[in-house]
């Protein structure tokens, strides 16, 4: 890693040249910095600086950087330079980052930006943003080198000299045949340890891991975690080749990933980081809170149809949080477990069944341990044999339908195709919510003339 | 990806050869699969077939399977197979995973596995426990190449050549100079392409990404992101190459730290997955679980103390749970911001003041437009003005406190070099429940002439 230290000083370093207009140490301390370092170094810089910094650029620096901007600040850039630099830019970006970048403006918009870019180009970048959303498609980039079957070593180490660029981070040439259907691999290492005059079809691995192009991403990580690999093919249903999916890229899929399964579970609002505007931020969050506070509403009027019990034993609303947030956390705890389960694992009916008969059990032995400590507490608290058990025995029930509730609502989800951390948080705590209040108000109802 | 129905097929087929005891078709069958294929199939095998199966392995492929087994099962394999097999797959394993799978044992037991293998090895492995868990040395791996700065390329490529079995997954050797400094990487591109005999110090990219051996490995998953990198050297404080991480690893890691965050945010309990025993699952989840109790009779004798007012004004407890849920609601999803936030970003104070200046902010506005929301519907079921101010009141200043409490908590933990994730999701709850019901019963006390 570079030092913090050394960070600052190339930041008055930068600065420093910038205003001396020295161009020439300015390219001698670029080219010494990777494409994330001069994105730190663009960020730090104060904005007048911005133009002459990205105007002395190198058209390969420049897209370096923008990689790791986030989309307003590249949409920012590229509306800002020069239009012919733009357009050689937005040729030179992955094509999956150019398609993410292009995925959340308007169609004029997109129009605008790649109109000057070579149709060849252009009619990939329409092709990605044609998959759906999420799926290997619009994650595969087109960076990568492919030989032919009947190609000699000697051939393909020339192709790949002379896409040297393309072919930095990768380690493997991709085998076609005359239909461009995939049917192999070379890897860098064995065009290093094979005779120059062997036919890749002799050298090349035909044990192949590939994914269809309509595979979700999430998958697509699965499979590159389980192989170690660092790129994967990406192939139509007839087994053509159309392009790949890079570790790098996988790395950002898991990674956005978890982040969307914490923001479902925790109903915590979409795509919030540390630089959301504050209105922007509680326009995304309001939506969740103003649910739940329906959600929570429910609850009160359920309290309220009970209001004459409540009444009679005021005490009955000590345990009120209490059920209801036990309730709650064992559904969230079973909820978490199939939630990241299904990250790693591949799901069946065998396994499911088996899954949620352990939850049974769970909630039955957590339910027993909790209902006896509870009964106890609440007869020395409250000095009521007949309380304790009503709250005992209620918590008891609500503990097990928690844990089910949390286990059996993201399976059915899962089994529908729907992500089972939509909306399961707060749809978990609303059900167990409302179960829980029911079931204690209703035995406690029973017990009223007892309680008294 | 091997479809599902090739996967029923290839099981059957093996069960098939293991009992007419082919160990030819056995080899031919296997030898098309990846380790990560053999693994699956191993676990869909009848237990009885397991002894033959894995005698007819090879060496490498008895390796490859056990890295996809889970630490349990690999420590079966290692204790029912001949002890010299045993000796040489722990060599074979690479250091990291074995450094792993030991973690868990007693000093005796590592003794009893390890006491055969080669001197060197033991001593790389003892030295890889050595370091502080989740640091990098204990993600390292010590299977690379490196070469002298003096070397030509001709014999790098030698050197290559007789490690390749090494070599397979990455595409750098790493330059050291006579004090065994890390000086460069060459990659094998930059072989393939270069004149054979070019000394390695002329070729090699000085231009140099490492970590220290005692980064923590959530820091190395953000180096190797932001770098793109497939393998990331790891030096001492003296920039000795002691080894290197690799992005397959990363990914383990990043997938790992995810559901650690996930745990502890929903205080789901450490390490349950779907083949957790139901015992085993209820004793990891019931120490939150007791601890919830307990804090939600706290809330409860919070309660207790306001049963006169509580007792005059029994409309009261409908708002409660709504109160209670939308503090401890509003302070996760600030959690949420907050915990995955530092997963990619770098903090320091002023980027720590600028997000909580925004979180009070958007505090404010969800307060006021949830207590606005709030007082009308009051007003409009229970018909009384004042109740509805005490609600909306409440329900204004408790979402600003839980908000900052969401936010002001794991970034004091953060600084003092504690996972934020620890028990913040249950400490956020315990505080904003305990703050919610004494400014909301605090409030309505102060208004109870009003209210009667």
């Amino acid at each position: 890693m570079v030092p913090k230290v050394a960070e600052n000083d190339i930041a008055r370093a930068i600065i420093q040249v910038l205003k001396e207009g020295k161009q020439d140490t300015f390219h001698e301390i670029i080219k010494e910095l990777k494409p994330y370092d001069i994105a730190v170094q663009y960020k730090c810089l104060p904005v007048k600086h911005h133009p002459l910094f990205l105007d002395w650029l190198s058209m390969e620096e420049l897209t370096g950087l923008l990689r790791h901007l986030s989309r307003d600040a590249q949409l920012h850039i590229l509306r800002t330079i020069d239009p012919n630099r733009s357009t050689d830019i937005l040729e030179m970006m992955k094509n999956n980052d150019l398609a993410f970048l292009l995925s959340g403006l308007s169609k004029t918009e997109i129009d605008a930006l790649i109109s000057e870019m070579e149709q060849d180009e252009m009619t990939v970048i329409r092709h990605i943003m044609d998959y759906p959303p999420k799926t290997a498609g619009r994650a595969m980039t087109n960076r990568y080198i492919w030989v032919h079957t009947s190609y000699t070593v000697e051939r393909a180490i020339k192709k790949l000299k002379s896409f040297a660029t393309l072919a930095t981070y990768l380690n493997y040439l991709y085998v076609i045949d005359d239909d461009k259907k995939l049917v192999g691999v070379v890897s860098y290492r064995d065009l290093l340890l094979a005779d120059p005059f062997a036919e890749i079809e002799d050298i090349m691995s035909r044990n192949l891991i590939q994914v269809n192009v309509l595979t979700k991403q999430e998958e697509v990580a699965k499979v590159i975690g389980r192989y170690d690999y660092v790129s994967i093919p990406v192939v139509d249903a007839d087994g053509v080749l159309l392009g790949i999916v890079t570790v790098d890229d996988v790395l950002d899929i898991v990674v956005r990933e978890a982040n969307e399964d914490i923001e479902m579970l925790l109903a915590s609002g979409k795509e919030i980081d540390f630089k959301t505007k504050p209105t922007v931020a509680t326009y995304r969050r309001l939506p969740w809170l103003i649910l739940l506070l329906f959600i929570g509403l429910i609850s009160g009027s359920i309290i309220s149809r009970f209001e004459a019990t409540l009444e009679t034993v005021v005490a009955l609303a000590f345990f009120m949080p209490m059920i209801a947030g036990m309730t709650g956390n064992t559904g969230t705890q079973s909820l978490a477990v199939v939630v990241r389960g299904l990250v790693s694992e591949d799901m069946d009916v065998k396994k499911m069944l088996k899954l949620l008969f352990r939850e049974l059990l769970v909630g039955i032995m957590i339910g027993l341990i909790c209902a006896v400590l509870i009964f106890i507490i609440a007869f020395i608290w409250q000095g009521s044999f007949v309380l304790g058990l009503v709250v005992g025995a209620s918590l008891f029930a609500t503990l097990i339908i928690g844990t089910l509730a949390g286990t059996v609502i993201p399976l059915i989800l899962h089994k529908f195709n729907v992500d089972p951390a939509v909306a399961s948080g707060p749809l978990i705590t609303t059900i167990n919510d409302i179960l829980s209040l029911l079931i204690y108000f209703g035995i406690a109802t029973m017990f009223i003339s007892k309680l008294m």
